[in-house]
């Protein structure tokens, strides 16, 4: 039986300010991507954000992003390659600290807004946020879209990949995302996103913004949790994931 | 042979900010009270931090403080025991990350300024912290001074405890640190911290403001990097001791 | 006629971290105490409430607080007069450069969380932010609690003092308020809120949480943004006011 | 009698962490650049220094940078130009608000690190620059390099521009600075800087790496007070021009 699974960003709250639909999200998702601290993400709302992943029975993952709170993370920021390595540790050990506290081991890493964006092109940004995974904890999966410099930073380093497909944005022909600022580039409608990543679990093939079909295997599946209806597509792809016999689950605990 | 540790308050650099005497004290300490970028210490600062650590053979300790980077953690926040307990599990992990990423254990904990002040007399506080430090990893020593509640906290957890002294400060015939806002409460003239220190390793005694004797055992004994003099007084109390056959050591390397 | 001033703290959302019913209160309130960055408030966001206070007719304060966004400045902070006296010109500097911008006038100051409870009895810390507000500008209101340290200070410099009472918050006999950890502490039944505030305006008086009543004069009411059902609160305290012919207005505009 | 600005970046220490040598160019400098918390400059730091510039008679400017101050405002940052305005506003009221407090009115405008190298190429962060200040004081002036998109942008709104000259850095031979990675890229020989500025203040004119002389009139030149050597440069410029009978003074106050 084919199992994929379903990731969103969590446990981005900070402090009293929140964010997201967290509460929504879990019984629905298998894997989170949560914050560490510095795009969002306190220490009080990580200590809660991996009690409640470990009562839901989802996957924890690092989130690391860009040390630019206000911006949450989105905004790039001409950040060195030791910057990345040391703030990649130091995110790493936050949050492994609090999943420690609790007997959850972190299953992978997946970095956030403008830092994996960067890191689609920037080998050297890559490297340097990969030395830091393999050298804290090589065993941790690596969440990376196909096509980027992440994931061949990854793999060239040994670490264990889990290709990422996106159920809420629109591909160009060659495979990559369709910038956010073209009009589409967003799949907001519950039932369009169900039906792109049913044909992509089962053809291993995704529809791109002129029609034409772009072969793609995809062990994650990504919603952002932004997205307006976030909750309603995580829903949808869901349902339709489990009526045609495929299950859900995170890739560390097959 | 009686063998005695050093320790100073290190890594507390911010960015392109400084603060301390790091590169002095390396050689003459034996454990380092690394900032976790609360107080001070950003992660680049870090990683060249433990790094030094490692090339000098200085035991690393976390040294957490409260979030309060413009007030370097020295003024009191009414911060609850879950903020308490959060704050450290993720200071501890994010050190204890770049520790791991250079083959460096972690030895000890030492909460910084204010967070420190108020355990000396919150158990509330000291339990929070010292539960995180016995859930984050039971065998890291907690550096304590003797009758604070931090020490009560950590004994009553059965984490193994390392009494500390004050080399630079003045004491109170009860045992107590003579308040900074009392004059000569800082004992900044090096042979006074020497012969002050090397009488406590001797003799198990330290005088106090009133001219009387104190009876007290140490373990460790600190130098506030920030005290006027602070390389004089470590390089002072150093030789004194090593004079009189007292080796200088790491109490988790012993 | 009579007139009273309607308040809420509005402007506080970080970035993308959302706080507060903003939109459903401007049309209801006529003084605004806005965020000035430290405990919530990005420069985005001030220019957006501005911008909005003045299409909705409502006057901007600016509700200066401790630099503890992650707290969101409701713990207390060991700061010294002379950190308030700082931070408060920051943040009144901060604001108004925004107000200029658009050509709205400041109306006033009120303090937020825990720097306005601890000025309740701290009259050092009362007096370095009422220096800061006297040294930028003398003609700024000053929002204080009957009976605070606030109000003496603000007094005793000059200024000129708008006495504030609290729509959703209980009263104890002496005419302070009711610890929020008390049961009964708040007042979250709009009727009763509207009952209370109704009493205070015709009679001068508030019942108080032993069923006696204090009297208490007020210039201006608050309803804390965060407080449950506060949007309700405030539409159902509007009503009665205006039901009764007493008018809704800003002290300053008057 | 001809009159040179000397500028220097000040206020840029962030509570106990210290950065640059401001006591030492108090007494060398006629204008300067005071942070404004973003990149550097806690408040209680900006009241010290504008206290500082008002007793040496040095004329203060506003020196806003991105929010980033690990980085120290020194990393590009994919900012908006709505964020910059907000930010710049901010950040001028801020400071402004220091001033007013103390009877010093501001004089100048310069933005800081990163920022003001995007604004050499970026019109529309210029542009939003430059409205806020437009919006916050028209009559600020606005120190701005030859050839920058920031000095278009300010003539066409109409600010008073001071041409920016710099003692401690290489020019190419069309005008712009020689990058920083770049051998040769500064200029730290006291004598060097001092001849170069001379020729500059009597002839218009300054040397470019491959020896050529390029045209330059500027009414401001800046010692960057973190370059090695920064207070040994500003002493031996200073000195080259009052011995050549050229005065020294901040533009605002001509």
């Amino acid at each position: 039986m084919t199992t994929i699974d379903l990731n969103s960003d969590l446990g981005e709250s900070y402090g009293a300010f929140k964010i997201g639909f967290d509460e929504e999200l879990f019984p629905l998702i298998s894997s989170a991507n949560v914050a560490c601290g510095f795009h969002g993400g306190d220490p009080a709302t990580l200590v809660r954000t991996v009690q409640a992943c470990k009562a839901h029975g989802v996957a924890v993952g690092a989130h690391p992003g860009f040390p630019d709170l206000v911006g949450f993370g989105r905004r790039t920021m001409g950040a060195s390659a030791s910057d990345v390595f040391a703030d990649t540790l130091y995110q790493l050990g936050a949050l492994d600290a609090i999943c420690r506290a609790y007997d959850v081991k972190m299953q992978h890493v997946k970095p956030h807004g403008a830092l994996n964006n960067m890191m689609a092109h920037d080998r050297g940004l890559a490297d340097a946020l990969v030395e830091a995974v393999a050298r804290f904890d090589p065993t941790l999966l690596l969440f990376a879209m196909p096509g980027s410099e992440l994931l061949n930073a990854g793999e060239a380093r040994g670490l264990t990949i889990v290709r990422e497909a996106f159920a809420d944005r629109a591909y160009n022909p060659n495979g990559t995302l369709v910038s956010r600022s073209v009009p589409g580039a967003m799949i907001t409608d519950p039932g369009e996103a169900a039906a792109r990543i049913l044909n992509l679990a089962m053809h291993g093939a995704i529809e791109t913004i002129d029609g034409s079909e772009y072969g793609l295997t995809a062990g994650t599946v990504c919603t952002h949790s932004d997205t307006p209806g976030a909750v309603a597509i995580v829903t949808a792809v869901r349902a339709a994931l489990l009526d045609a016999g495929i299950s859900i689950g995170a890739p560390g605990v097959r």
